[in-house]
């Protein structure tokens, strides 16, 4: 880019789960402090989470997410990262960048600090190109272009939802894969962020995870997770499921690749088996459902999408598990309670 | 990879188009050397081209393929690269590596020759992933597994029929690009192989591409190009839109990335502009028909996959121009010319 990339300061939000405190933000100084942040407290109320001198945020533990939802607040998980979705429904911003407390600052090939934030911001800013793929990769990066065969028409491509950002150090692996390879580590850097095409299904992690909140934020729903909850850990590939279907249907674009972050650290695999087992067999057949859906034509805001993908899930996985009900009627007041506290606003 | 990758001396032959010598074969000495070469003359059959001692090979030049074809040899255009085809159907092997004559060896960052033979070698060898998107890419290379998320019955994979490489320095663009932007090189090195999706269509270019001959080898039909034809330089679109279509109904992978090749020479953007123009608006009707091609379950071979898509060809593109009336045709005596050449084989 010969232009710098904006910092857009005032339009971006970031949100962070955490139970513990967040020293991983001295780390980020240079590239988080300039941005409000929206801290969930996932876990007990009583405990408090300090947060480093200079920043700018607001906070809310599991008594202000009762008080602010009422009833509503059946929908925000707890005791669970899943809760992150109470703060991208707060937010008053245009983007959200949310990151996980143990992911630190990664480092390029050449041993420089990786500024994340810019990377998600020049992939939310510039196009995306789900209808071809484009074989080197982001055709907007400079030195970069569209390939022989790539129709003309296509070139403009669409607007940029959502910017998945990768590991290194600690992938994100399942448990049994973590049991059975304790030792890997992620070392590979590739230099590159790319579209992932239309009708195409992946998984997303929400541990470095950036978006446009006014696209696609109602969408941004992290399920029923935690306390109470038959399941754990897929509340991030949830939200990744029904955002994909969603973008492919409204014309959105998903983008994958840079920034990286380093993760500290992998979660114990044998708590992590323990939430994931039930969604190891219900993914086999909740990733066809979602291969097949089609949203209908009337379906022409992201909510009236998601409403209406409650309405194919109910149908469509209530056989899977009476999880999938609840998940439902969860879905249907995510959407009531987003539409409640944003619509009390100006904008 | 702990085991090294078996050369498959016996089971690989390299295509090589060409109208001049091959002088490019004494850098690529220590990698394809142990291949026996197809060189097919492109252009005057009196010329001479000179093979580098040492190489295995057969040639065929213009009155080969009209004495080993008779009628049929109206299928293999003249005076264009596209007439490499004839080299995959005249191979008796299971693996084809085919190269353009100006491609050389190219360097990874740390300045090391690339022996893109392993690499493609690698790639055919190991499984796709079409039907779900890894995020950490190729999940069967070493340092890398299945993410979170990933559905496990999906993780045995596809056989892979396709790899296809990529090219540093020189980018392989259009006309209209290499004259808006004359001096572009591509200088990135993307350390990745990835399967392009199921349901995505791709840019194939030919100038680095490796495949099995035994999965798709009759689908690999180059078109009707060159000299007598309206179009030029859609060749390696045509056989990949084909390609990727049948490989998606048969449930074959094509991967992309890795292995780089340095491109010499940008060719003439004016003379490159003639012979594409054509193909510019017509790809603009091309691709949405391959976009929505349904094949029938009757075809199971990748010969019946290519005679329903001549039918197809014949109904759908017809309207364009009536050189796809021509197309269609000339693909079922490539048809007609495959079996009969491969059926006078013992295996």
């Amino acid at each position: 880019m010969a232009t710098p990339v904006p910092l857009l300061k005032d339009e971006l939000d970031i949100v962070i789960p955490t139970i513990r405190n967040l020293d991983f933000l001295e780390q980020w100084r240079p590239y988080l402090s300039p941005y409000h942040l929206i801290i969930v407290q996932d876990g007990d109320p009583n405990k408090v989470i300090k947060v480093p001198e200079g920043y700018d945020y607001e906070l809310y533990n599991r008594n202000d997410i009762n008080r602010i939802l009422g009833p509503k607040a059946s929908c925000i998980s707890f005791k669970d990262s899943a809760c992150r979705c109470f703060g991208f429904m707060m937010s008053k911003k245009k983007y959200i960048f949310t990151i996980d407390d143990d992911c630190w600052v990664a480092k390029d090939p050449q041993g420089k600090d990786i500024n994340a934030m810019e990377q998600h911001i020049t992939n939310l800013l510039t196009p995306s190109t789900p209808l071809f793929f484009n074989t080197l990769y982001d055709p907007y990066r400079k030195g970069a272009d569209f390939v022989r065969g790539y129709p003309f028409s296509m070139r403009e491509g669409v607007p940029t939802a959502i910017s998945h950002g990768l590991w290194l150090n600690v992938p994100d692996y399942d448990a049994p894969t973590q049991l059975v390879k304790p030792a890997e580590r992620n070392t590979r850097f590739v230099d590159m962020v790319m579209t992932i095409p239309k009708g195409t299904l992946f998984p997303m992690c929400g541990m470095n995870l950036a978006f446009e909140r006014t696209l696609i934020g109602p969408a941004m729903y992290f399920g029923l997770m935690g306390d109470g909850q038959p399941i754990g850990r897929y509340d991030d590939m949830w939200a990744g499921w029904c955002c994909k279907v969603i973008c492919d249907h409204l014309g959105y674009g998903v983008k994958t690749g840079l920034p990286y972050i380093h993760h500290s650290k992998a979660s114990n695999p044998f708590v992590n088996l323990k939430k994931e087992y039930k969604g190891i067999f219900w993914q086999e057949e909740i990733i066809p459902f979602f291969q097949q859906v089609q949203l209908s034509k009337e379906s022409v805001t992201v909510e009236q999408c998601y409403i209406e993908l409650s309405k194919l899930v109910r149908e469509g996985l209530n056989g899977v598990d009476p999880y999938f009900t609840k998940l439902a009627d969860a879905m249907v007041t995510w959407i009531e309670a987003w539409t409640e506290i944003n619509s009390k606003r100006p904008n």
